[in-house]
């Protein structure tokens, strides 16, 4: 619905970032002990309503395994180093150290070196398995036909597809694209599937079957997907947007709940309440978990954009390392600059404004801001 | 009253801040001279329309002395360093003097490390009622039961509360909730009490009995909520909705008339003018107090929320130390950056537009700027 | 006509500053030299729609005889160096060469240390009428009953009254107000009077019977009023509403036109064409000409706010040295940012749209921008 | 159609600039390789939607081979060094060498201490057709009617005539304007002409007979037009206007398509794509292309207006270099930020939404951002 008009007849809707909304405290509050962050997706329970990106600099083997144990859901991605090379972590340290103007070279290098290796993901994801933790994995579209069933075979228990604009209908005159509807019905793991930014395009991911969808771009803080291909959704409208589109559906469904997850643009901890207050019911994390000193980017973070052999539109940042992962979750915090203990700082925005979960809080107030 | 939609069905209000408003001429103007800065509330008059807030790089039993003196009355935090240590002027030098990386570590030390004792806090009441002046005491939400009625019984004459955000329903499942409204009805002082920033919150805080509401979230220009729990309601537009409460209350009392206090995001002596401009009675200062050189902060400035033990939502800041206390109030200045001669500026803001008193100037036209 | 709500029933308009806005292009362009800048105010015609400043940055004796040489007149400030020192020359200097964190006292001390000269005035003023140029002064609003009658007598061919905010009904209990229609009635010369930047305040100084209005706040470039007393209107809106009000004086007077004079915020050749496009017949120019080699600030730039005792409200700015006045308004020009070739900028715009003269180019379309 | 009031009765529009707006994805995507970016304008093919701007700093006679064999037709500017001196390139070294401050007078010495000699323009465009890519030639408005003529005897196969604004109806007192229409219609190849940048002057444009229409204000991003003549129209809404005049005037004309290109405000593919989103048939390309190692500005870029004898309103800006020609247009690219491989950028943002060509891509949803 385009609310305003660019010049002539060129339409267009304002779309708005979280830096630019926040949240109004309401006319109650409550004590932050009373209030749940349980998440509920498909026959999963979390203890919290957040999952790491499978993006290589946030989630390892190991960090996979730390995670869980904290109530976060963590994607290894399949379509990375861990599938590609036996022990990556020669690699990751020399991307860490690399300088800012040969890091894209360096991964561009890296990831085309060296091909994904089935056996190897298949080991990984035993690994993961081992460890009692609810297994969940990360791959591309054009990734999803070769491995989605290999994992799903080797028990991975969630699938997350992930790219920068997924579609129900993709249209290729060569190939044969992927049918998600399709696809998604012959697979037994629930799939969480994105970024999406539109209500239109989101209802059509959620009518394939999908658990949830991300809403976002895919590569959080490190995309340049708007300078390179001038496409971008502000993050608050996206996820208001999507959130309308899960209405829809419940509507014309019958009553099937899709979730949205919030996919990006989340610096901060304030920005994760935003996300909610916007109708999210959970958020996936890159940067926040990239600054952890047990994070495998150690300092660094990067998505898939950035390897791209020959549009690279995201890059390897640098971040500060403020704590480890389960500092950085829970606390305690010396800084006051909402990059440690996030999962408090949740329970005090919805205690400071009087909601006791996730899905009341998507009834808060909001401020549009300058 | 939502005008605007962040998407699909997220509706928000627009808020502006102080600096995206200004105060618009009218057709008259006036002498200087024959502006009146008097504040009345409740049984007590002051000479001007300022309050110093509760904070310990502020208001210390001498400055709360100087501050009596020139007609702005003062209240001392009884939950800070005066009342849990004997002597914390060396304390109040350390903390000036720690870095900023360290600062928010060490306070978190200081203010756990001792209890409050209440013989202090009986000792400096009355140390600020031997000094003659209005004996104003300031304690957080969580505090109140215990120190409330122990300040007052020791000759505290008016009581601040103060906290991020402080509701007339806090719902709480293990404690016993404060209810306000019955503690104020028991306690013999007038309470001021706040922060809120909407209109619905203001209203219920106003039906508790208070004689003056706090706009703000308490923490001043040192606070972060809005980074770490997402809630913000830019100053101009919260103080203008809370003033609409004042009146909606005004006719549902049938006549009682609550102050409105704006609290925080006052930097210079301009915004303290937009504030009243926006329909605020009085304007509690930190940090443009937190500037003299005889504060006890000594060049830095801090609120309750900077010592969280887990999560700290507010920073200890440096300062520019611009004169005493008495100057910053009645000048003479030689800087022109709002920072001096405070009340000087408001006779000069209300004289240049024509009104007389603060409460005609609310009436002033006012324009947004970019 | 408020437009739009900061919170609860408090009203605003939205103020759009030169900054804010843009000429746009319409279908015809012209020859630069078939632009007529002819204005005409009272019995007298200048060659531009400009006039200096009455700032002893900008304004010397000498000065105002360049500057009236090339066509525009130029206000001598009665109340500044030139009336109260015998040489200013080398205070001058000294108030270039001074620290910037001195500046300001040393304005204080040099503007107080000596009292205004009648004597001395009318020397000046016998100075700029042996010059064949026309004689303007300047002087401030409370100088205005001293001053006035004197320069008059001495030779004053036109008269300009300007302060912060000056309003046709200064209300005062102590000192006799001045009654700026009773003196402007019984003036001989033509007298411009401000500033205003409201439609209503506007037409009430219109009232009083002056040949011209100021738009702005009387301090230029080098101002913090809006800081120091938070009284702000972007001046694209006030000169547009003044020039409102023009238009709804000529009515109700039945053919007075009164000359309405942007001034203030206008630091590039861009900028004085927008206050034209807004409205505007003619600029007075400040900071614009203060850049000049043989301007009396010596590459610094300051107003009368600056100076006040107890409430300075400017600062002695620094300004790039860009070119002597006649190459600062006629070029030629080797920059290309706005600062030189002053006139020839205001010929190209008008030739670009389309237009030929200043009153026909206020019918431009115009842009808002981010 | 003005939406906004500046003040008083002084209506204007609210233009965009590439920088707020962006494009929304859609439900469908599609593989970028079958995406088409052909243009077909009058009689010629091109396999790219792009245009090289007559700057010298971006196309020379070997650079015009270059750009032709990738796709792009390179405008000549005919009244540029290389028509002037035999031999520009010790020239061209001279300009990228100069310090930033001398910049404006060199090349105020340099275009005019030749004149244009009509036999090396004969040479140059001779050059052109050996190469057998399409010649183009741009020129000023001042120089068609001398020039134009004797370009196309010699074999221009299309004409560029590029002002900062161009009208169809040019008024002068003094000279014979030139008649457009007249002028379009005897010449015998087609002609594009520009800048335009509103609705109304685009269609008058239009009906002069031209095939192509530009706009902009023809200086790219190194012309300072807003500052110093305070002419802007921020370049998504002027080109989605202009689009619009495209409309009004294929039903006014009984279906004559005049292509809409883009002139300007484009730093990176993010702004290309964003041109054609809202209505863009082609984008004329100055500072993408003169960031290649081997453009003839040799890391620094100017417009014509930066050598204006007396008021020039651009500058000699300096641009990094990121590429060759071939690079920068058709990848591999191992930077994120929208300078290197455009086409593939091109590609990928109608794939991401959808969209298989330029015109279709029109209909792309919009979104604007802060």
């Amino acid at each position: 619905m385009p609310d305003m008009t660019i010049g002539g007849s060129k339409l267009a809707r304002r779309g708005y970032s979280f830096d630019e909304v926040a949240v109004a405290p309401s006319r109650r509050t409550r004590d932050a002990s009373d209030v749940s962050l349980d998440w509920n997706i498909d026959a999963y329970s979390f203890a919290t309503p957040l999952i790491a990106a499978p993006m290589d600099s946030v989630v390892s083997p190991i960090t996979a395994v730390t995670l869980g144990g904290l109530g976060v859901p963590a994607a290894l991605n399949l379509e990375g180093l861990w599938t590609r090379y036996e022990d990556p972590t020669p690699l990751l340290a020399q991307i860490a150290g690399a300088d800012d103007a040969e890091a894209t070279k360096l991964l561009q290098h890296l990831y085309q070196a060296a091909e994904i290796d089935l056996g190897l993901l298949r080991m990984r994801i035993e690994q993961l398995k081992e460890a009692n933790i609810t297994t969940v994995v990360g791959m591309s579209p054009q990734g999803t036909t070769a491995l989605a069933a290999v994992a799903a075979q080797a028990g991975a228990e969630m699938i997350v597809i992930r790219g920068t604009t997924v579609s129900a209908e993709h249209v290729a005159s060569h190939d044969q694209a992927l049918n998600l509807k399709k696809f998604i019905h012959d697979l037994d793991v629930p799939v969480i599937v994105g970024g999406c930014a539109t209500r239109q395009a989101a209802l059509h991911l959620m009518r394939t079957g999908a658990a949830g969808v991300l809403v976002g771009f895919g590569g959080g803080a490190s995309h340049t997907t708007a300078d390179v291909i001038g496409v971008r959704v502000p993050m608050a409208s996206a996820v208001a947007d999507v959130a309308a589109a899960r209405r829809d559906y419940l509507d014309e469904s019958g009553g099937r709940y899709v979730h949205v997850i919030a996919d990006g643009s989340m610096g901060t901890s304030g920005d994760i309440v935003k996300a909610f207050a916007c109708g999210a019911d959970a958020a996936m994390l890159g940067t926040v978990l990239a600054r952890a000193t047990d994070a495998p980017g150690g300092g660094t973070h990067w998505g898939a954009e950035a390897w791209h052999e020959e549009l690279p539109r995201g890059m390897r940042t640098r971040v500060d390392q403020v704590g480890s992962i389960e500092q950085i979750l829970c606390g305690p915090s010396s800084s006051a600059d909402g990059t440690v203990n996030i999962l408090g700082a949740l329970r005090k925005a919805m205690a400071t404004t009087g909601y006791s979960d996730v899905k009341e809080f998507q009834r808060v107030e909001m401020v549009v801001t300058a």
